[in-house]
């Protein structure tokens, strides 16, 4: 057996039956072991930056992880950016990258590259195997990398390691539970909610998905505690019969607002909240001065069993089903934020998976939603905008009897516009709303939040409508149909459409 | 004056006037600030990608760098695989990457990367500037560090120094001129040459320019010696009155049968030829092993002059001006990499620019236009496929009274597609052909030279047909006219009408 096909063999030993690939040259015997051992399935991507931002929608839709194919140094490089929001997701992924043979690479050919560099900022492992004998082991290292903590791991394979004869399939590795909140640190962060001090629950990761929201509105119900979560999260549960979670805002100012009387924050899983970035005379970190951190659970230990403890240890009794609210009809008339939210909570099936990557336009989006059916909602997690795209692709394949719903600001849809290819490929049920503003909104709010008077030159820098984008041009042209809505009540009858048809759908909604 | 200004000021004493630009929140300040100082070229690009590959064509075609804005480590991030080309290419560039303010990085908020960790491998220079004092000075050391060697230099301004008042201008920093060779190795290259043993001059970088050409070939003239190119280069001065150069094909056995006999090779600025990949059973190394290598120059030397030394040396005679051979016709019926070769040899215009990353279909256009008119030939050097597109804008702004024809192979095509868009707005006169084989087909090809054979789930792996990309409605949908020719006449007509219109077009040749 050569590495390759002990690589695939143990990929799939160790529960990965997923591989979101941009291959090239180093990574053929690879490609090849697939044909041999059924199991993998492989979904191509035209970019790089489409495979790892769609990992990222799989891992976290499943919560298990998926593999990247990815070719050499730049290659992994294309993959970057959606890799730093996949980290600060907090997801499980490998990493293969395949890269020049052990003995070639120090002739320094031209697609050699430090792609361990490259790798390391954003994996919490990573390792080059340089004998075939270790490739299954390396691999399974890999995998329970991935899933302890969890994180991405980076496996880079030079090719003759690969293509030699000698690979060892690895067995499954142990995964290790995560660790459980100290009795000490659940005994004190009881006595601070019993004291009647204005209190926030902040909670991040496994801990808002519905199960643990509603541990955490027990807690809130019998101490008068707030519920809130950071600004941007890889997966809420929620709508109708859930419980609700509060979003700290984006905007300096409202996020300040929002905490200004917070005596205590208890983190469950979340670090604390700082601005997303920094402001000429506004403060970096988000609580009042007076205000005390406590950590309930850090991210890598059990959120959702520590706030059942908490619960318990408040004697808490049991949150009720919240009543279902009625449900909202279309918005007509003007395209405003929260008329597009409102469609989108009337319009949107039942078990939906909205991705947010709405960025300026989409601040109304998750308050109007609040009463939809249930629903997930994954966000832009790392600030890395071209995520929105792929993360539907991935959540789409992980989860193929739900509708996934891409709420997409236009300028950070072209990062990794290939994305609907691969969706039209695998004929993913999307339905991708492109929000055409035809400029980079939030850089025109950021402009004046720093204080800079923008000129032409400077206008003419975030502005897209020199020439216009035809989203319904460029979706067709890989193979996805689209149309375009200029009012609500096109917008109403697309999206209706959309979500009631098979395979991917783009909506170019003037703005 | 505050930091950003400094900055736009100091670039401008150091003689950059042109910015290929994605910025971000970071980079406020210095976009405000290029309304406050006329003097800099802003030229907006949807992808990073696009702008880092741009800054690397218009490097290659007026021997200066062009600065790029990237936002945070990710924008980076999404521009290191052009950067890594452009590395390749030992082009001069600046890269200003707007970062986290000094004070908000420790709070490690979600756009927070290791941007100097991603920026190093690509970066000759790198520094991140830390006090609004040092931003002058921190640029000029910048340009110089690009203009010497040359190579590129990254400087990375976190956004409180942009927006702090003390900034202070730094005037034009000393750019030494590169070293000529030693006298010794002129004497012993010539004494190699004399010997009457089979001897290759091996020409890269600046020596690939007429001039240097015609001093090669008096040499080779006076010698016997051959003219060689690595496979790959950034820009090559050929066609009609120019003297020829052959290149060293990609292809490992053809490699090594065109250096089979060679006993000694001269390196003038090139590196040692080596494989692109290594393959079972197949030398790394391409020249037999009893073949002694002569460094005349490195790439940082002087290799022009040191090609006249080396020609006076020997004596050797002016050589003549090439008598123009007959310009061969547009080519009829089957589309072939020969036909297509000819049919852009008889149609480009005089003192066009070819950007080639045909990958494997363009594998004869080289050999079919060395007698078209006089023209520059730029090709992907770092194997990082995605640079055509970008590198042809770059080129373009660079060169605006010159055509600029780009082959594309379609794959390629896909990971920087949103160059078109940069085409259109700046109203570039870059005729584009993807060749559209709806395949990596170089794969297919590196599949057969490691020995694996594919079956379904490998060859899907390798196949862009499903859904075919409409590459007219991409086109369009990025607001540049286009259309299809599915054979050599229709291509012929297409050709001759795009290189004559004012403006980009795309054309999509189905091969």
């Amino acid at each position: 057996m050569n590495g390759a096909e002990s690589l695939v063999r143990t990929l799939l030993a160790n529960g990965i039956d997923t591989c979101f690939a941009n291959p090239g040259t180093s990574e053929m015997h690879f490609v090849a072991a697939l044909d041999q051992v059924p199991g993998i399935r492989c979904v191509l991507a035209l970019f790089e930056g489409v495979a790892t931002g769609a990992a990222d929608g799989y891992a976290r839709m499943t919560d298990k992880p998926a593999a990247t194919l990815l070719h050499c140094g730049p290659g992994l490089a294309n993959g970057l950016a959606n890799l730093h929001n996949a980290q600060r997701a907090r997801v499980p992924m490998v990493n293969i990258v395949g890269d020049q043979a052990t003995y070639h690479r120090p002739l320094d050919a031209p697609l050699t590259a430090d792609t361990e560099g490259w790798a390391r900022p954003v994996s919490a492992w990573c390792r080059t195997s340089t004998a075939v004998a270790a490739v299954g082991r390396d691999a399974a290292a890999a995998v329970q990398a991935a899933r302890t903590a969890p994180g991405i791991a980076t496996l880079i394979l030079p090719s003759d390691v690969c293509w030699d004869e000698g690979g060892e399939v690895a067995g499954a590795a142990d995964i290790a539970a995560p660790p459980a909140a100290s009795p000490e640190m659940v005994g004190r962060a009881a006595r601070i909610l019993r004291s009647g001090e204005s209190t926030v629950l902040f909670l991040a990761g496994a801990s808002l998905r519905a199960g643990p929201l509603a541990q955490a509105r027990r807690i809130a119900e019998a101490t008068g505690a707030r519920i809130m979560a950071p600004t941007s999260n890889a997966r809420i549960e929620r709508g109708a019969e859930r419980h609700r979670v509060e979003r700290l805002p984006y905007v300096i100012d409202l996020a300040l607002a929002a905490l200004k009387d917070v005596r205590h924050m208890i983190l469950v899983g979340a670090p604390e909240p700082v601005g997303f970035f920094a402001y000429p005379g506004k403060p970096g970190r988000l609580l009042p001065p007076e205000a005390q951190l406590h950590v309930l659970t850090r991210a890598e230990q059990d959120g959702p069993l520590a706030l059942e403890q908490l619960a318990d240890a408040l004697d808490a009794p049991p949150a009720g089903v919240p009543a279902p609210a009625a449900r909202p009809e279309p918005a007509r008339g003007k395209v405003t934020s929260e008329a597009v939210g409102r469609t989108l909570a009337a319009l949107m099936p039942d078990n939906a998976i909205v991705v947010d990557e709405s960025v300026s336009f989409g601040r109304a989006f998750y308050a109007e939603t609040v009463d939809a059916p249930s629903h997930d909602w994954l966000q832009l997690t790392g600030g890395a905008i071209g995520e929105g795209l792929p993360l539907a692709t991935g959540a789409a394949i992980a989860a193929p009897d739900r509708r996934v719903i891409t709420m997409q600001a236009d300028g950070s849809a072209l990062f990794t516009v290939q994305a609907l290819w691969t969706q039209a490929r695998e004929r993913l049920d999307v339905t991708t709303v492109i929000l055409a503003n035809r400029k980079y909104a939030i850089l025109l709010g950021e402009l004046a939040s720093v204080g800079a008077n923008p000129g032409r030159t400077a206008l003419d820098m975030l502005d897209l409508s020199n020439p216009d984008l035809d989203w319904v041009g460029i979706a067709n042209g890989f193979g996805v149909e689209a149309a375009q809505a200029q009012n609500m009540e096109e917008f109403a009858d697309l999206m209706a459409t959309a979500n009631n048809r098979k395979g991917p759908f783009v909506i170019e909604l003037i703005i």
